[in-house]
């Protein structure tokens, strides 16, 4: 038996969301079933993070044990070979026994997509955000600025375990151009529930006028039960890296 | 009675193609059911080109006659309204009363899109192809230079019509890197069945080295039955494109 680490690429349009369950289909659940296929004999794999309903993933990290005798490019391809087309295992290679993909995280980064058209594109709307009225860039990018360093971010989700702690440490956070799209980037150690669909949501606000480009500054800190209102999309958001300090 | 000319996004994955058939979900057939639904009383509506099953367009031309006592915009949002999510009206105006999107049309542009990975990704692989051993741009955009002008391009292709000409006047065409990927613009006055995806299959032959650089001249202008072997798939070719000269 040895420890193996695999990043893991999903269109999350046709799952709800990663964390098995016994009705629907789930990716952890497709995987769980490929990994069987190849004569896994164990009852769960490990995974950095639990992505939701319709969201994608370029960088999801899983382990799991297995004995396995041949290189890990070929466990690769009989992984992918049992995985549907909107599953793939993008590397596989050995891990440590006792490497934990939640645990041992030390980061992780999202992306999420939008695009400023008044009419939908039906050629962007799976993995993109139709927002109009357009938005200012230069106040997004200002208002991105605010979320950097340790903060209390309660008023943008809550944590995953009740009574947890609501503090995250963002180390970057960016508003950029691909094409005609708007790009946002946000790496931090962990993220709460929603995190990042509702700072979308609260900075297209701002970047539409709605909102003061210093009202997250006015949100950073303040330890409420009050949470904004509005939630981006699933299908602009993709899990793009897990970081690991090894 | 007014003639409209509109500007069609699909995503062509879930249909058997634009053109309307009796049995299968087809492009025409969902638009000429949304026209319906709004009082719509023709039979048939006119378009630029028949794509195929699996091909999108961001550019489509199509026309019909109606009725209609609002503005342009307003029968936009109405048609997109009745028109399925893999479907948009981008644009809607009046036309002259002759207007035939097909026949007046004096150019297209089609994209192919393709990335170069060993691994397959589920977030690229509904709009380009993979393609693996990785190509020679320079090859690639030598290759693409032969194709400038007239020529008869009977190896790339059959005339919609038995017996039409097959000689083809290409304006344009060029590959270049978008990110990761590579993209293959071209426009032509016209083009042959399969025409495209076949260019482009011949291509990525001579960008793996499969093909010598100059094989596309040799194929060129030789009056012969026999068609090259291999078609690029649909999902990474886009209709962007129809070129009227008023």
């Amino acid at each position: 038996m040895a420890r193996y680490q695999v990043i893991l690429a999903y269109d999350g349009t046709h799952f709800f969301g990663f964390q098995r369950q016994t009705e629907e289909r789930t990716v952890q659940g497709v995987l769980e079933k490929a990994l069987r296929e190849i004569g896994w004999p164990g009852s769960t794999t490990l995974a950095a993070g639990r992505t939701d309903t319709g969201v994608h993933a370029s960088g999801q990290v899983i382990a799991f044990d297995l004995d396995w005798r041949h290189s890990s490019v070929e466990l690769q391809s009989a992984l992918n070979a049992n995985l549907p087309q909107d599953v793939a295992a993008r590397s596989v290679k050995l891990a440590e026994p006792g490497f934990h993909p939640r645990f041992d995280a030390v980061g992780r980064c999202y992306r999420y997509r939008l695009y400023c058209k008044p009419v939908r594109n039906p050629l962007w709307d799976r993995y993109a955000w139709r927002v109009w009225p357009v938005l200012d860039l230069e106040r997004l990018q200002n208002s991105a600025r605010h979320l950097h360093g340790q903060h209390d971010f309660s008023a943008f989700g809550t944590p995953l375990k009740p009574g947890g702690s609501t503090v995250r440490n963002v180390t970057d956070a960016a508003w950029s151009l691909d094409g005609e799209d708007l790009i946002f980037t946000i790496t931090a150690n962990a993220f709460l529930y929603h995190m990042v669909r509702r700072l979308v949501s609260f900075q297209v606000q701002i970047g539409q006028g709605k909102q003061a480009p210093s009202a997250n500054l006015e949100k950073l800190d303040v330890a409420s039960n009050e949470i904004v209102q509005g939630l981006a999309p699933p299908q602009g958001l993709v899990l793009t890296e897990v970081i690991y300090t090894s």
